[in-house]
């Protein structure tokens, strides 16, 4: 992938201003969505800050990757065109590829490493693209893709690292500051750094006192990397999937370093609660990337207290799996649903007790499991793991004090270490 | 409630036209939010519509509840508003009458029936209303409110019937055919039928040729009961309980019946697959009334084909675990979580050839559990329940194939029956 990306700079790095964003919009207009951009109350109200919503997870394929592809597609010639664009991706950018191109009529071939789970693929192959299934990783799918672009003369359209790409992303930019000129801070998640390096670019040439803060996740550190001259570790499950980026692009570094504040890494743990807050407090369907502004709230409140906030919600294409897991995981969280481990006799009426005092609480209990092999207690005991949900963490005290008064043994399963 | 009913009848449904939902945009003006309306990609190719979703779970609440509010706190006199208001509700309309009154320094008294879960009484008194909980039922609930509004000379504000709360819900009906003028139908949420009786006068007063489609759970066909003169029962638990009503409101049926083409009724299947459609293409989190349109187009799919309909989102405000829980079972009736019911000898070695053929097979394994005491098999034998997660059924029909072909007997546990 470095060749690629060095080439890139190289042609043509140090001609991307906010001109080149204009050009790029002027090319995709009417054929991209002008995403709305909302207040959120809800948002406001938890934060400290003024907090304004960029629903760019509304866009065409369900994330900003559609934008960058078509203003890559829309410098093609007709010869170009006729012969084809390869791309390499997983994830948005393959479909972002394959939704224009497919709309287009040009013929598109996107490459992904072995092991993609089928879905993705089917998405792609949907939208009328060509998948391959080549190379264990994204790094040897990349070199792959680039290989197959220069032998057979057609497009590579690279995920970040194209001034081209970059302008069409950075369109985003324009449309935030347009529609809420009293912004302060856009804060823009970062995987590559094309998007913030386009938002960066077409945001302070519209109001150059705003402030562009990006975000990556804790275990993928490789934009600040880049930044400070550091090398700490890239990798591991990041549920941000979408910004697990190991090598930041080398078009966008010194735009970053001149355009924008600061870049901060968030934790899984926030990224978690952000997907989960966009989406009670929200009313949005974020992915993990996407969810990585807010993130960035939670974890570092301080830096945004009383400012007019913009956070690009990147993407929205998050499995319904995880969603509903990480629905369940902000309860347990907030200790609105916990597991209590009850050590009761063996004998009937036990269970009765203990589901009593729950029902008078009004503590809804959600499973209940009997375990009768747990050595610590005697062969005539027994362990009931009761999960319930309350109210709130003074709700669950309440509920477990009186279970205790009750006579029972009782303690409460750390989340943390199941 | 119906004494109150029939006064606002009374008083004021003769007058009630385009023109009082006019005056109401007008006197709500920058106060409420112009939700955006959004053409949605992925459920146009789903459905055989183009299918807009007008975004009014992003209003103040997360619900449309607020404009009706606002509509009816703007007709008072400032002698009105230092006396105060009282609803009744135990959702959404709570928190709109509390919002704006809050905001506009008008004391508000909320009652609730007893048992309302604690929740949604923080929620609006966090607004700075009173809550007052009051009544074994909704209907006991609401007497209270208004003899209490009646005997104290405080106004009485009824989620809908009443002409100003109509008009002012009414008002995105202008603004979605303002945005959207090509809409051919749009489909309305019905409780109490104030929202569709607004938004019918309204759009149709824009075009004339306009379709507007009303929409009950299936356990509460109360307006249909009120157009076909029939009687069926009203009641049970469903999840859309922001329209579960007893009783058409009596100012909305006959604008109901001259302006709104048809009434139908969805299952609760129908709702919970449209909460969960909405959540993982549409990106948005609805709550069970705001989905019944989209249930309506899932239900009923030749009724819109090759149409431009406008689905009026109403709400939002739906818990967590609600959506956590509907996003899994929708897993399961799309059969990409199944449960295997595995006979098995009850020796070492069989799980571990049980899920070496799902990690071959690409399928992930979510719970096991061992059944030792199942009378029907022999004691020597053991029956795992395994939880799988699949791409689709002919995925899981080839693990299933798989399995089966090593030898194990098994079943597919029915989730109907669970």
């Amino acid at each position: 992938m470095s060749s690629v990306a060095s080439a890139a700079k190289l042609s043509a790095a140090p001609s991307l201003t906010a001109d080149t964003v204009r050009a790029a919009r002027a090319r995709i207009q009417g054929q991209v969505v002008v995403t709305p951009i909302v207040f959120s109350e809800a948002l406001s109200a938890t934060t400290k800050a003024k907090v304004y919503l960029k629903l760019e997870h509304l866009q065409h394929t369900g994330a900003f990757k559609a934008r960058g592809a078509l203003a890559k597609i829309s410098t093609l010639s007709d010869a170009q065109k006729k012969a084809g664009v390869i791309a390499m991706s997983a994830g948005n950018h393959a479909q972002g590829v394959a939704f224009h191109a497919g709309r287009l009529g040009i013929p598109a071939t996107i490459v992904m490493p072995k092991g993609t789970p089928f879905v993705k693929i089917r998405k792609t192959r949907d939208y009328g693209a060509m998948v391959l299934l080549e190379g264990e990783s994204l790094v040897d799918a990349a070199d792959f893709a680039a290989k197959m672009a220069a032998e057979k003369g057609i497009t590579f359209i690279h995920p970040y690292d194209d001034p081209d790409v970059i302008a069409g992303q950075g369109t985003i930019g324009f449309e935030m500051l347009e529609a809420v000129p009293e912004l302060d801070t856009i804060v823009v998640p970062i995987g590559g750094g094309g998007l913030i390096s386009g938002v960066a670019l077409a945001a302070k040439a519209l109001k150059p006192s705003i402030d562009i803060i990006g975000v990556e996740p804790e275990l993928y550190p490789s934009m600040s990397n880049a930044l400070q001259g550091r090398n700490r570790p890239c990798g591991g499950a990041t549920i941000a999937e979408g910004i697990a980026v190991q090598t930041a692009g080398a078009t966008s570094v010194p735009i970053v370093r001149e355009n924008v504040r600061t870049v901060v890494t968030v934790s899984e743990t926030s990224l978690e609660r952000a997907i989960a807050m966009l989406a009670t407090k929200g009313k949005m369907v974020s992915e993990g990337a996407g969810a990585a502004p807010l993130a960035t709230l939670l974890e570092y409140p301080d830096m945004f207290e009383g400012k007019t906030v913009g956070l690009l919600v990147s993407g929205g294409n998050v499995d319904a799996r995880m969603l509903s897991s990480v629905l369940m995981r902000d309860l347990v969280r907030e200790r609105q649903v916990l597991t209590l481990n009850i050590e009761m006799p063996d004998k009937p009426g036990q269970l009765h007790a203990v589901s009593g005092i729950c029902a008078e609480e009004g503590a809804n209990v959600l499973e209940v499991i009997h375990s009768r092999f747990a050595l610590d207690l005697s062969a005539r005991s027994a362990r009931l793991g009761i999960t319930i949900e309350t109210r709130d963490e003074d709700h669950a005290k309440q509920v477990m004090d009186r279970i205790r008064m009750s006579g029972f043994k009782l303690s409460l399963r750390d989340p943390n270490e199941e």
